[in-house]
């Protein structure tokens, strides 16, 4: 089947805006006065965690799936997803009257996991800890089957759909941002936010924020080409482990000013950090670029900036191994000021 | 002074609606497939948990805070609270260039105090436990100082502006719903959500849900007047705790078709049930109408539903309570079902 999606463009981009008007949420952006002490410029919170299905993966999925032919639909689709894409894919493909086969990595978070089955999805775990080997292993089983391919990334309608119309998005709502720090895993939302904040302020700067056990996109622009393999890293960010993509990593190379490179502990705390002062559960991956704020990672700030937050999706059991490792040197564990009587 | 507010009234609420607008967030009305299986009607989560401040307190409080005299602004204001109201009117009153006076129960959650700290807010924590106690002392210290007491429940403004506006908007998003579930407190939420919805739609059913160590609706009712003080009770849901109000009660007598009594464990459940099925973190004040739903205590409903998720204020130590005391008999704890390979 030949490819139907154009390159990435600012009009792909603009299509998926129009398309995904009135079908998915247009998320708040918060300010952070706590973040705005620690980085001295003004800071927003894109508040994807708020977004339907948990995370900005809808946004790729529905528009991605939009773009199926009546052929395509009657094959089938198949896709690989640490938790978000699929569960999106899920949600996406139901309104299609679609059932989508989604392999995911044998460490999937439980959360995820049960809620691609409650959308009525075929879930196939596979014996792979990893993303990277878990999708190779897929493609395989899904060209065996027949089955349409919808990648998690490295695809231009799901970079228009999940990064571009969040950039534009962003920018509508803070015009004045000009920083910008984003988890990347595969790439796909990073390289369509980058692109379209990019078009609009060359002189903005994103940074790319990956866990150090999984420095795909650092890794990358040291050696001048995209990492797409990389061996399983044990992470409760299962969105930010695995390689890159191809086609996101050439959007991304001239686009990424930096990369802050955080660990499974800072993570942690960037989750206890944004209940304790924002009151919001999110996700690992999504606390990573919490993470790189609170570390000074993302190094200095001379605009406004705007961190996304981009998902809520956790399982119980990791949220309670996230609230336990809380340590004695956590501002959150001292103890309150103000008055007693 | 004067009491320059009007008797709880459509115009009233329709004041407070006109007023909130574009200050407070439109929050999502939610479906939830899995409260429509246990319930059989279409059920919405009313997802106030996502606004502002992180409750629907903040429709009142900036209301209420609207109609201050200079004369009253001058002489400053003080409330009582046991977190939510008086994060909500530290708030509004920062935005005003106000510095409020909070009284807070010595049980106070350390998330909502912090809170109110970080708002600018004087807060004078009482020797008390309970919310009533705190409340009596509060308010002579208030008036001994001259200030304008702002009530969080007892108050027209407070009802128009909590609960009015909130029926009003989910009516408008969902003019099919009949059956309503609410957290009832002091009742000023209730009040003026009951007094909007019934005017509109006289056949609805509203059901209120008291903690069983606090239920102050539920003996109001059986006693035929406003229970406006109980003694403390040891409970993680501060926002439902203590007696209810005498003009609240005397809006909701009329208007409450039922009161679901609902423990501290089926609260934690509660809690734990929207982590798992709906990834959102809620407080357990709010959990109390989840978990009214999920016991059968709301009984049978003949129409679709909205139940109202009214807060997200829960501090880290509370939440580790809730994850820890997950029991074997939790169906969030079972082994998940679908394909292995």
């Amino acid at each position: 089947m030949p490819d139907r999606v154009p390159p990435l463009s600012l009009s792909l981009i603009e299509q998926a805006r129009a398309f995904l008007a009135g079908r998915v949420l247009r998320t708040p952006l918060e300010g952070s006065p706590a973040l705005e002490e620690i980085l001295g410029v003004p800071v927003w919170l894109k508040l994807e965690s708020a977004q339907l299905t948990g995370s900005f993966k809808i946004r790729g999925a529905l528009f991605r799936l939009s773009l199926l032919s009546e052929d395509e639909k009657l094959a089938g689709i198949a896709t690989c997803s640490a938790g978000n894409h699929g569960k999106a894919v899920a949600y996406a493909a139901r309104s299609l009257g679609l059932v989508p086969t989604i392999f995911v990595p044998s460490s999937v978070d439980e959360s995820k996991y049960r809620a691609m089955l409650d959308l009525g999805a075929e879930v196939v775990r596979s014996e792979f800890p990893g993303y990277d080997e878990t999708e190779q292993w897929a493609l395989r089983q899904a060209a065996r089957a027949g089955k349409v391919w919808i990648s998690a990334f490295d695809d231009e309608a799901i970079m228009a759909g999940n990064g571009g119309t969040l950039g534009l998005e962003i920018l509508e709502d803070a015009p004045q941002a000009r920083e910008f720090v984003l988890p990347v895993g595969g790439g796909g939302m990073a390289a369509g936010l980058a692109y379209a904040v990019k078009d609009r302020f060359p002189g903005s700067r994103i940074v790319g924020c990956n866990h150090e056990l999984s420095p795909a996109l650092a890794l990358s622009l040291e050696r001048g080409h995209a990492v797409t393999r990389l061996p399983a890293a044990e992470t409760s960010a299962g969105g930010i482990e695995g390689g890159i993509g191809a086609k996101t990593f050439a959007v991304l190379r001239s686009r990424i000013d930096r990369v802050a490179l955080v660990s499974e502990e800072e993570i942690f705390k960037g989750v206890r950090w944004m209940l304790e002062k924002h009151q919001y559960l999110i996700e690992p991956s999504a606390a990573a670029a919490v993470a790189a704020c609170l570390t000074g990672k993302v190094g200095t700030f001379e605009g406004p900036a705007v961190v996304l937050i981009s998902g809520r999706n956790v399982s119980l059991p990791t949220l309670g191994r996230i609230l336990a490792s809380r340590d004695i040197s956590d501002p959150a564990s001292l103890p309150a000021k103000g008055h007693f009587v």
